[in-house]
């Protein structure tokens, strides 16, 4: 299929900047001519990882940590951002030794995915964590991520949760379960 | 499970604004002492919805969108923001009347999902919509968006597609095969 034209970027202003987000508005005049005035984040472009990681054929891990955004616990799966010079296996590797205590003999890529392209260019790669070993490495977490074993036969009840929302670490979740479906190893 | 002590606002400041975000950071105490200061973007607080629309049994329409975020062409289901007064659902049937020209006779809440709920309050419904009817309403896109049907039995074509990355359209679109292999309806 051929690939559409994108509209063409009139003008770009830096409208409002924090510690952590740069907001810029965007002139755009359309293929067919119309013309809008968006807002979109600008990302540091790094990208981040998340991690399904499997105790054994039959468990994950998850973590529960406060989320500042909502003001309460979520339960996830561990995920962080990509650090300078890192390539996405090995932030994925140390976000697992800071936040259960394990590294991953095998980490399989499932999908790159994004949060809201409309407004943000970060994406996250998921990954599979298998052959897990206890490793810890310090992180610069508060506190103690709470860890939570979870069965995958009890993945229904997962999807119930109140507290486990993240459509990343729903998507994740369910990319996991086709892999182990099809036997992927 | 009891649920964890919250960390205590000590402070709060709005550090950036935008026409659409508003960024504030936030000064936390921990339940064990520690000091915190986190960004957070303050959220409108409607919520948004997504709607895996099925012409048939075996049919899901997909739409493909500008982005600005990451400024391309992105795959993805209809979605979009609720509007003051509306209910989730009658957002999800405007949305589907703007962006793809059907009703839906048929709505099923498969659940509610979050972005990233370190930063972010805002949430999103997910819908499965069925019995669609034609029925067109005027949006406020500014190009028509390109309708694009998909088998569901190419489900693993789409997931390897490079413009379909949202994950929560990823999330959508595992939700319904679950519901559809469980012959729910």
């Amino acid at each position: 299929m051929a690939e559409k034209q994108v509209p063409k970027v009139l003008a770009r202003e830096l409208v409002a900047k924090s510690r952590f987000l740069r907001i810029e508005s965007v002139d755009l005049e359309f293929s067919n001519g119309e013309l809008r005035q968006y807002e979109r984040v600008q990302g540091r472009g790094r990208g981040a990882v998340l991690i399904v990681p499997m105790l054994d054929d039959d468990t994950m891990l998850l973590v529960r940590e406060y989320a500042a955004g909502l003001h309460n616990y979520q339960l996830g799966f561990p995920k962080g951002l990509i650090d300078p010079g890192e390539t996405p296996a090995e932030a994925a590797n140390r976000e697992l030794r800071e936040e259960i205590g394990y590294g991953a003999g095998e980490l399989t890529e499932m999908k790159s995915v994004t949060m809201a392209p409309a407004f943000f260019s970060a994406s996250m790669t998921l990954f599979l964590g298998r052959g897990l070993y206890p490793e810890t490495l310090l992180g610069d977490e508060p506190e103690p991520l709470e860890i939570v074993p979870w069965k995958v036969d009890q993945l229904d009840e997962l999807l119930l949760q109140h507290d486990f929302t993240e459509a990343r670490s729903v998507a994740a979740l369910l990319l996991m379960q086709r892999w182990l479906q099809r036997g992927g190893g």
